[in-house]
């Protein structure tokens, strides 16, 4: 089935408000008349960064997420040069299947922070939003309260490209926004594919939004997702639903059990709420601050921003390493006769890959 | 826990009873006083593997598991002229957490396949097996009566190298031994790391052996492999153990429901048995074949043993893209210093990345 908010229709009402679309902004349109050399430097953005001026900071994300050479340089200088006012928020990875309510939870969920003092910043990893179009957080109008917060930061998924360059884009925006203040950050995705992992290699606290259900619908869970979390919620825990909600959350905290005790020491709680009527979002918020003070107090929290941090820089080589292979025109050429002769059972998986790899090192020489 | 099949005492035990261990063997042993010319060629092991000649399979596997260049030619040449005789058997994969009886259970389920006619190969998967020696399938006394069955042949983990090293080189047995005419092959996984899906990529049929116990001891499942079982079944259902084994059975029933239907549209059953007393291993191989007649129908079988041979294609490219840049000198002298910039926050994972591919690209000028 069709998730409503992608189709033609709900696309039809799609509404900016005043958040920009990397496909629509010129980062140097207010410059268009003058002369090129009096576009703003790194150093111009790195300061308005740090003051927490939005509409640089919307800016800079703009270059980080554009494909243009020439603005990957000045946003790979501008990262590096917020890097060492990055690190000090909450990441939060916030999952769910389609339905699920990820919106309305998270503008509760991001009321309700923010009422503890603090700024926010909500991204979003969607590697599927250039073909989707109506993403999840394209449409701020899905937030309602949390899209005019003045005390908000949000910013829809980067469009383009592979799951990778999508998720670096996503965890380098995270840097941005920790240099401008915001002290806690959400990272959307939605609960259907890999995106989860990469979600949970840049957060904190990874939260799996769940809705009471049949067995059917509670098979809308991918494969290794739940062992992801470090919390599940049930959502739409209210009138004649609670008794499903509660029954759902049973059903959960025994599947975990099935799931080895996840490395950080912590148990994984199974909680109910409502996103519509803002029940039980304090409880989840109070188990979300636990774990934080468990982690820092046991060492887990440096160790596994660590682990990211050495994980982001083995993808980003391994990724280039592959794209650099396939992306090689001799190469491409090459592939599907090699697919085809593997599956014709002429040649092995691995002498084909051998004679890949050959002709791929004799083109690099 | 240790597994008392690693124990010292237990590999003291260790009595090889005519399987041949590739560190102990040299292929070419019986022409070892002739001229060097007269070693056999690809073409001589080929003829033997196809009129079923064990000696000669054997010493071929030895030349697919050695590191030597020369043995690898040689290796490559007889697989590929084996291959148009292979894909012609049944191939399960089967694992369990050390203690779930495995061997047992193997020395059960190889009888009452070869009760039912064809031949048996047993070959094993264990990246871990250099290490801990008294390794899986390595003391061939585990498996009493299958062992010296006329019509099986087992043969221990490669004990080399990298999972993908240890992995390709059991796929590649695989190929000599349906050459040779074994018509069921069974792959052996220790249930406890990556290596089964390396597994799960070579097997029509994924098998997972379970032991009855209290919560704690189900937690011993890693992540993601119960999602992978096209059955699962619970051993040592026997005795004042049995109700707890059907309890068991139960529990994981409920706990398939909370994964997405298989791709092959088959459901995962769960059966209980007793390896040890032979109970119930016939409706173990009814549901598998059922399996095999139901995705031959439906077309799914054919359909993932293509998705596999392309997979390990796409598997040796990327493997052999890493090795190449993370064996590089001048990469593995700069490797440590730039792991280390990013975690003291000077330099993003991303452009650490980015110098190391710059220096590797230099080197292959």
């Amino acid at each position: 089935m069709e998730h409503p908010e992608n189709s033609e229709e709900y696309k039809g009402l799609t509404v900016n408000k005043g958040i920009e679309q990397p496909s629509t902004i010129n980062p140097y349109r207010k410059f268009q008349r003058k002369p090129k050399r009096q576009q703003l430097s790194a150093g111009d953005y790195v300061e308005g960064i740090l003051q927490g001026n939005t509409t640089l900071l919307s800016q800079a994300v703009t270059l980080v997420e554009s494909t243009l050479p020439e603005h990957q340089a000045i946003a790979q200088e501008i990262i590096e040069k917020c890097l060492p006012h990055a690190g000090r928020s909450v990441r939060i990875g916030i999952s769910g299947v389609p339905g699920a309510g990820k919106s309305t939870s998270i503008d509760a969920f991001g009321l309700h922070v923010l009422e503890r003092g603090g700024k926010l910043g909500v991204l979003a990893i969607d590697p599927s939003s250039e073909r989707s179009k109506g993403s999840i957080l394209g449409d701020k109008t899905r937030m309602e309260k949390l899209s005019v917060h003045p005390d908000s930061f949000i910013r829809p998924s980067p469009s383009a490209g592979s799951l990778g360059g999508v998720a670096r884009k996503t965890r380098e925006t995270i840097i941005l926004c920790e240099a401008a203040g915001y002290d806690k950050i959400f990272v959307e995705t939605v609960g259907v594919g890999q995106s989860e992992t990469a979600v949970h290699s840049m957060v904190d606290f990874f939260l799996l939004i769940q809705l009471a259900g049949t067995g059917d619908e509670l098979q809308g869970i991918k494969r290794g997702i739940m062992e992801m979390a470090d919390g599940i919620v049930i959502n739409k825990a209210d009138g004649s639903n609670l008794e499903k909600a509660k029954l759902a959350a049973a059903h959960f905290r025994n599947a975990l059990h099935l799931f080895p005790a996840p490395e950080s020491g912590w148990t994984p709680r199974v909680l109910t709420y409502s996103g519509f009527y803002g029940l039980g979002i304090k409880e989840i918020w109070d188990m979300i601050y636990e774990y934080m003070d468990f982690v820092k107090a046991n060492g887990y929290f440096q160790y596994r921003r660590n682990e990211q941090a050495k994980y982001w820089m083995y993808e980003s080589i391994n990724e280039q390493l592959r794209n650099s292979f396939y992306n090689n025109p001799t190469i491409a050429d090459m592939l599907q006769t090699k697919e085809n002769e593997v599956l014709g059972g002429t040649v092995t998986s691995f002498t084909a890959a051998h004679q890949l790899l050959s002709t791929y090192f004799k083109t690099k020489q």
